[in-house]
């Protein structure tokens, strides 16, 4: 393969074989390609686009790039859930342990958060102990005790993909349609999943900012997903405001404690059940009963001692991260609220330390918002719209001037 | 200068200021920005083009990464020609001479050649002796002594040009016009002209295949000299068939030589004369005396002296390297000639050995085409079409075979 001549290709407009493909992703991963190849073709990609079956050729390539789960023969259906992320949104920690539930194994492979929006992995390490890194053989073994592990990318999964995300931050070719496609399925598909659903967030606080985005978006992950032979689902959710009630990584950890209690905020409660019903073998019906009658808890409360959790904590959470400083937030008129901007909440909680703005930046547990109000509540003069979880007053105040720009009340 | 955000910037069809530019190719040159990122960014360029103003700031930024040719106040205008290249273009040979007897300083640096097209250094190189290296302050001695030096490119100029010119040639970012017009004029305005003539060639032996596109070259590397405040003008000449009748590098010296003789092909001296007039204070009438006259020779016998060459053995050039094999093509039938197919000669001069496939081919200076049939010319059965040099019999009939597909005989 004359490397140039594949770059020429795409620019020119032409498809891309599979072989070309293909050999392309394994010199990038065996270092024969060098970056500098890499990222032109990658801005060659981002101009001319992908086919679909370009797009699987190239989530293949950076699937056998690494290892991927391989399981027993006696093994159940073997299911997960991707969200392309939102403000607010802890889905993740609650449909795993329903998923499993069902006697299903889930074998979640979830990333951190960068910008706005939070990452699964952050949350769960709020809780004391708990250990994200599983090596693939203890992922089985735990798949085979408890039937879920919530679990960190091993270096041995899509190396290929890895080095390409990095190369992409820094060369502006992140919003490109077939490299987030190959970049999420290429990692999900290393899991060896008979059933996917895709939960594809549009609006404010979603990385497609309008429904048609999300769509092709889902469409394009859906078709990579089939040609790979996992039986794959989607389903489009808005993102104008946050999800729940809670942001910030321990809050949102209390607040999917809440869920798996058979409380918490309806509509976190909704997706949930779902989610999970697309890809279970159960109707909604029994995933609302597990999480009324406390399986689901119990089954999340197995995840967190099979990785080092410590599962007594889980009963008084709000106790585990207190922030220095809490304030509530009151709304100055009566009426309904029109609109609480996911965006303007996220970049909030990244300022008041709950979020990365560089990939090297601490989080800080603590920090974050409670009680938010929801789109169409009534709220009094006075009444609660927020409450501001803060490592100091100064971070409080800024926040509660960001919060206050973020909730309209007419 | 955040190095992601500019990219984006171009790749989002923006215009980058002057200073993003200097910055990133500042850069670029000492290292801190990678070659990755400067590929990516040569991709977005590809795609989206330049602006006059942009493509200068490009030019300038480039020019300014080495040294440019500083002259003495008593210095006499300093002139020079660049050629975008073609089949048999050996104009530089004789034009650089006698633009030098109109008392004008002629600081030529050329290149090398690569794929179907020579290059000016390995022509000179074919004459014994004859050193292409040469340093600032030589050739600034030498200006001073014979007003004519021609030479390779020195380190010190435009060193980003170069790390970006091999970096494009593995990145499939050659064919971008913002990108050639600026590597282009930043190593020729590093010669600090006052005039610049631009012979830009198209047609099938050219690298521009259409007028238009050459028209749009022209004019692109015409608004940067003149941003540059060089006066600058643009001659288009069209590249079907080969210029003169010697296609190969010893044989194109020869040819040369006849020119600044007062004989040679017509369609050769008279582009020279052409050229030349564009940027000499005196008329073509004059430059045409200077070559009847032996002016010209003179010119040319000092230099080479000059650089170390042997000025005695061009009086009899055609000895110095002479091939293995010479064949004459003979016409299979009588008629007017209606194609000499500029690109398939050189691609027939390049099998033979002539030119370079790869940039670390060796040459021989000994194979080529001569007296190689004009369009328009009539020829009888049996008549000669051209005379082939080659290394042995083999390649000469493979020559053979590719020049009787390019002459066409009605």
């Amino acid at each position: 393969m004359h490397v140039p001549t594949v770059i020429e290709k795409k620019r020119e407009g032409q498809s891309l074989a599979d072989g070309e493909i293909r050999d392309f992703i394994a010199g990038y991963t065996c270092g024969d390609i060098p970056d500098y190849q890499m990222s032109a073709l990658a801005m060659a990609i981002y101009f001319q686009g992908m086919t679909a079956e370009e797009t699987a050729s190239l989530t293949h390539a950076m699937l056998e790039s690494g290892e991927v789960f391989e399981y027993p023969d006696t093994a159940p259906l073997v299911v997960d859930k991707h969200s392309t992320g939102g403000i607010g949104d802890k889905v993740s920690l609650v449909l795993a342990p329903l998923l499993a539930c069902d006697e299903l194994w889930v074998p979640m492979i979830s990333g951190r958060g960068l910008g706005i929006t939070g990452g699964t992995l952050d949350k769960l390490e709020s809780i004391p102990g708990f250990d994200v890194s599983r090596s693939r053989e203890q992922a089985m073994q735990q798949l085979e005790e408890v039937g879920v592990v919530m679990m960190g990318q091993t270096p041995e999964v899509c190396p290929a993909d890895k080095r390409l995300y990095a190369l992409r931050d820094v060369t502006a070719t992140v919003p490109s349609q077939p490299l987030i496609v190959a970049s999420i399925m290429s990692k999900k598909l290393a899991e060896s999943l008979n059933r996917l659903v895709l939960d594809v967030k549009h609006g404010s606080g979603a990385f497609m900012k309008t429904r048609e985005s999300a769509e092709s978006l889902a469409g394009a992950m859906q078709a990579v997903g089939e040609a790979m032979g996992v039986d794959t689902r989607t389903v489009l959710n808005p993102m104008d405001q946050p999800l729940g009630q809670a942001v910030g990584n321990a809050l949102e950890v209390a607040e999917a404690l809440d869920v798996l209690r058979g409380a918490g905020p309806a509509d976190l409660r909704q997706i949930v059940i779902e989610l999970a019903a697309e890809v279970s073998e159960v109707d909604a019906g029994q995933l609302a009963d597990w999480l009324d009658d406390g399986t689901a808890l119990q089954k999340c409360r197995a995840m967190v001692a099979a990785q080092g959790g410590d599962a007594e904590c889980l009963d008084r959470y709000d106790e585990v991260h207190p922030a220095a400083v809490t304030r509530e937030v009151m709304s100055d008129r009566s009426g309904v609220v029109t609109a609480v901007d996911a965006d303007r909440v996220g970049r909030a909680s990244l300022a008041l330390g709950a979020g990365r703005a560089c990939a090297d930046d601490e989080i800080d547990f603590s920090v974050g918002f409670d009680r938010l109000i929801k789109v169409g509540a009534d709220v009094a003069a006075g009444g609660v719209l927020a409450r501001i979880h803060a490592a100091d007053d100064d971070a409080a105040m800024v926040a509660e001037q960001q919060l206050r720009e973020a909730i309209e009340v007419e």
